[in-house]
């Protein structure tokens, strides 16, 4: 193994083994096609296997398409994986259509990289470390987020996630051969803490590295608009039924009431029927993506969008129908876990987050943290989205920093529950 | 051959034929899928040549994907078709997306029958009758209407023809295997008229024929919105550059502007990239279908839609720009021609249409008329388009009437070059 303890050696490491991953699920604009189990993503899940191996940490797969690379600290009956206490890292490989290179595979790559510096350190920790790589985490193959991590935790019924299709119609039943194995709490109670590194994907941070607070309360909202397909040229205007202008005006309604409440509303996919130009489309099927600081906020701005959007539908003669297809109300990380990493990384700052991921979701079930590393350009789900080799270099020693506190003892009173 | 001299026979027979189309292209929801060269519009090419091999009526393909079936009146040397002064009637076989049964396939269906019943009643013509099947009139497939047509008339280049592309990449050089003909000015001189039947495709007709005596001027204009792809739950409101706004204002603005100038004003297709629900997009294309009733509306109304937009476009921090993909000025059939036909039809009403047709393009070539047969929907280029049995009845006959008279006695003064 090359040596990582200078800030030069860790830079050149990381750009190296990065550099690995960078032309799997590429598009030509740079950005990713990762969904989950596709060939680019099951490549990246190989490379896990790989990594793992090399370092002699055994993989286990829970049955819902999450992995688990386990470093146990001392004996064989530890390898199994199979004693409490341990501390968990990791995140996703799979990204949205055209998404970024950091936002998942950056937390599994630095945790292999942190769990090499610890060892170049000659570190034992007396408590397992665990990496994982969760499954579905954007929801962009089967529409629900962190579909691993609400497996794994019984957030979602086993049953009805199998039957999730994706837009071949492929459902994920087909794509595991079986029906997922569902909560694992067995497997759950094994770790004391969870702390996920990830890119940050605002311009929030003027140093390197920031702790999570919280991640604002958001959801996925389907708004399907039935009108009357028709000619687009022989139609009189007073006769038409056109579900786009009902599409089109709540597309407008849900930007303005989100800035009216200091939330975040996006309509990033739409779906026509038949989609042709000179048609007055049958049906117009949108995604309202809502997000706001508390869930009291967030509700007033989807029942605002629906309620002037079935006005506006009254209007064009269209019938609109809204449907959640996933929320998830407020997470509020470990407030005292939170503190106490940004101490231990020098006063790092802690911020809130406006997007989902798989420790939100983990959260409910044990202590859990994210790390978050700079991103200079702001963007994410996009390929602008970008960290420096320096950066990322600083977010594997920090991440190795959290995990040597977290493993080197019980982060957990076992009579009290409660983290310290 | 059956009797088709009562109205009843002819209603049994023209249901028996239709019959045999109905299945072709059928999509679950009664729609049609025929777009143009697709397996299912091959099918009726081939029951196109079955047809007239029945009546004895050699077929030529045009060297653009045109077929013309061709009854000549007395020796091998006009079986040949190589006489002047013929008449040519038809319409074309391709759909919309989850287009209706009617727009296209009637007039064809009606052409053949229209010679049966001419045959019946031992008509004998002095001029040749053509049945014409025309490629790629919706320009569903390759996005420019009337692609056989205006390749026959010399109206589009066929280098420019041959390299337009489906949307999966496929370009028409590809499925004609070669470089279409392009303008055939000796096939277009054997025809002294053209005569086209169609279903009436709004709810002009109170009875169950009409005459066309326009095509509104109308066109298609690309628009393509870039803005700046990024994350729906961490990007600011105030940070984003989100396409969809423009888009969705646009939307909005092409309908305002068309209802204030009696125009009509479509958006019935989008593409989105990456069309993912919590990725604001990088960028939106949709279509904008305009026409008006004269061809200073139809500018205005572009133009005004373009400025708004562009307006707009600035507020969102987005660029947009729009292309003219095809634009056809107004259509006016010969006048006298519409005025015999509906005279020869017992008065039938003579009305303009917002619909292209072939017949637009061939009329810049040679007189002209178009024959509407009732649709008692309304609805045109959707699943519910429709016409009766009874009606279409009559719209064999009137199209008999007509061939009856066209190619009984030459139309044109050829010293003249004027329809009488």
């Amino acid at each position: 193994m090359k040596t990582l303890s200078t800030d030069p050696a860790l830079v050149h490491t990381f750009r190296e083994v990065w550099a690995e991953l960078s032309g799997i699920g590429r598009a030509p604009d740079g950005g990713y096609l990762r969904f989950a189990w596709s060939p680019a993503e099951v490549a990246l899940r190989d490379w896990f296997r790989v990594q793992a191996a090399r370092r002699g940490m055994p993989v286990t797969d829970d049955g819902n398409g999450n992995l688990f690379a386990v470093w146990s600290p001392t004996s064989d009956e530890r390898l199994s994986g199979a004693a409490p206490g341990g501390v968990l890292t990791g995140s996703h490989f799979d990204s949205v259509p055209h998404g970024g290179a950091f936002d998942g595979p950056l937390g599994i790559v630095s945790a292999f990289l942190a769990v090499d510096l610890l060892r170049e350190r000659g570190f034992q920790p007396t408590r397992p470390i665990t990496v994982a790589a969760f499954a579905e985490e954007e929801g962009s193959r089967f529409g629900v987020a962190c579909l691993g991590s609400r497996l794994l935790t019984g957030a979602i019924d086993p049953q009805r996630a199998a039957a999730l299709t994706d837009r071949d119609g492929i459902s994920l039943g087909d794509v595991l051969g079986a029906t997922p194995a569902g909560a694992r709490p067995e497997l759950v109670a094994r770790f004391d803490a969870y702390v996920e590194l990830h890119v940050e994907q605002g311009r929030a941070l003027a140093g390197p590295i920031g702790v999570a607070s919280a991640i604002w309360p958001h959801g996925r909202w389907r708004f399907d608009v039935e009108g009357e397909g028709n000619h687009a040229g022989t139609t009189l205007m007073t006769d038409r039924r056109d579900p786009m202008l009902t599409y089109a005006f709540t597309v407008l309604a849900a930007n303005k009431e989100a800035r009216l409440r200091g939330a975040h509303a996006t309509v990033g996919r739409v779906e026509v029927t038949p989609n042709a130009t000179n048609a007055i489309p049958a049906a117009v099927r949108g995604w309202l993506d809502a997000r706001a600081a508390d869930d009291e906020t967030l509700a007033g701005l989807v029942e605002a969008v629906a309620k002037k959007a079935t006005e506006r539908a009254g209007r064009d003669g269209t019938a609109i129908r809204f449907t959640a297809e996933s929320t998830t109300g407020e997470v509020r990380f470990d407030p005292t876990l939170a503190s106490n990493l940004a101490g231990l990384l020098g006063g790092a700052p802690i911020l809130p987050t406006g997007a989902g991921h798989d420790a939100g979701v983990l959260s409910a079930h044990l202590p859990t943290a994210m790390l978050f590393v700079r991103n200079p350009t702001g963007v994410s789900h996009a390929p602008a989205e970008s960290a420096s080799d320096a950066d990322c270099a600083e977010g594997v020693k920090a991440l190795a920093r959290v995990l040597e506190e977290l493993s080197a003892q019980p982060l957990v009173d076992h009579d009290e529950g409660v983290a310290r």
